[in-house]
């Protein structure tokens, strides 16, 4: 298994700076989450219900025709390659790395590309996986290229899938209504944009036979019930989804502003994070930890991807540890 | 996939009764459920952590050396049966028939009897899967029987697969204190003695190699971050435990005696249920929801299970009821 989570905790210990003093910018999580309610007592009692009208609320926040509710991205990423018989797959790198991990997994032949190699190529593969925009490079891909692509993989019984976990800031770039096609497989997440990390949970988009096939495989209540209560509000809670969209492309333009002020102009981003290209990542990583500042290391290649500083305070904070850094 | 949940839904559309008027005995959730507090906003933010103490409150709280946290039995349910190479596996009946699902469905060979027989001819099974006590028929076992039993299995790489799901309220009759035995395996649930049914959380118990690999089969972060936050309160809560554990075995008593009085002497039982063979099952099951009472109808053998009545209020309502319809 991957390594996922903990990272603060581990970087308390090693740095010795207790958990509460740290300043975490180290995921792609909106630091600005929806106000989540309190949970009924009857809710945590009785069975999830599937027909709570949980899905169809999903249906039209994503404007896709058909989605089912999962226990995050990641129950997706791990039961898809599980519907295949051995494909040629083609993925996207650098990328969240569980992808390729659970296609070589259900033994399938995966080479991990660039997407622009990837997209030059399409006939050599079976499967191509994009993650759009791309984490923690921030690439966007132009949705009639895409569609393009997916055509000539669906014309062979192939599949484009594309994982849009952080696609709520720029809706317009979904794929997600297109989902009717055969073959075109959007996964979207409620962990980012909604800063619900904690719920784990996320919606497939997909045509219906894909969706059923998905269903028999991951098995009866994948999502619990306060989650599915707390998903029913926050997908259908518009009014805030607009707002958090603006305070997040302008709290990513600061952000953005503040890095270029210190010589690390992002190499790219999105609006839940901004990813900095440098050979000394490492150094400047720990530099930064060792003010109390956690960011997230990539090695190959060596880079840093910071999220979203939560207020002016937190922004000043990390403009002064550049500045003694970068000196 | 098989049908769950949903029953009370159905059932107001077909008596025309509205949802709220019913006494829904149909499952064996604790009407008693633990208490649950409010979920801090921070919880539902950040990505759950494995080492919040969870797995260690689940392990004094079951007696069990090792657990893994999972979404509820169920994912369990669906995972062992890939962990093994083709056996032949002899699974309780009647019983929770998502057992024999999994494992039919994973290509293994598969015999449902009576907990007797499988007992009884041992030799017969590479796994053996019980329900203890059994739902429906509330059927108990010996442990020393079922370690016995065991040993047999785990001399040939066998497994015991015990599905305690029922079992909180006579803890003294876990197998679960014996779970470090390689080839045991023991299944435990949140949902029904805590009340926690829409948590959809369980616990595994059995050997590190085992809950390793099935760990490494599910994937990360198979509980969400409220979940846990509510379930390392609970499970810490030994006072709640002991005062839920007397007031669930008065109240199975109570339940026992009113069905006795009208003729229906359960055959089987628990702590959080009873269990009535009848032929005519299918006609009381009727001409109770006739009156807003939901019970489950087993078509094999024809029997009805009554989960507790919540209070003296429920109790003559049932009592009425079945004063109308046995006369």
């Amino acid at each position: 298994m991957l390594e996922h989570g903990g990272r603060l905790q581990r970087a308390a210990r090693e740095y010795g700076i207790p958990v509460e003093r740290w300043l975490d910018l180290s995921t792609g999580i909106s630091p600005f989450g929806w106000p989540v309610p309190d949970v009924p007592a009857s809710v945590w009692q009785r069975l999830p219900e599937d027909d709570d009208g949980l899905a169809e609320m999903a249906s039209a926040y994503y404007q896709a025709p058909h989605v089912l509710p999962v226990a995050g991205s990641q129950a997706a990423i791990q039961a898809l390659p599980l519907l295949r018989k051995p494909s040629r797959v083609g993925i996207i790198a650098p990328g969240y790395a569980e992808h390729a991990r659970a296609w070589r997994h259900a033994g399938h032949r995966v080479t991990t590309q660039a997407a622009s190699a990837l997209l030059a190529n399409t006939a050599s593969w079976d499967v191509l996986v994009l993650i759009h925009p791309n984490n923690p490079g921030g690439e966007r891909f132009d949705p009639q290229e895409l569609l393009q692509a997916h055509a000539e993989l669906a014309a062979r019984d192939g599949w484009l899938v594309v994982d849009e976990a952080f696609m709520d800031v720029t809706p317009q770039n979904s794929l997600s209504r297109f989902t009717h096609r055969k073959g075109l497989i959007v996964l979207r997440s409620v962990g980012k944009f909604f800063g619900l990390a904690g719920a784990r949970a996320g919606f497939v988009c997909a045509e219906p036979t894909l969706l059923e096939a998905l269903r028999e495989k991951l098995g009866p209540w994948t999502l619990g019930g306060p989650t599915r209560y707390v998903l029913r509000q926050a997908l259908a809670d518009g009014a805030w989804q607009t707002q958090a969209r603006a305070r997040l492309l302008q709290t990513s333009e600061q952000l953005t502003a503040l890095l270029a002020r210190h010589g690390l102009t992002p190499s790219g981003g999105c609006g839940l994070f901004q990813w900095c290209r440098r050979s000394d990542a490492l150094a400047l990583h720990r530099a930064l930890a060792e003010r109390g500042i956690l960011t997230r290391l990539f090695d190959l290649p060596p880079s840093l991807r910071f999220g979203l500083p939560p207020n002016d305070a937190a922004f000043e904070r990390l403009d002064g540890a550049l500045t003694e850094v970068l000196q």
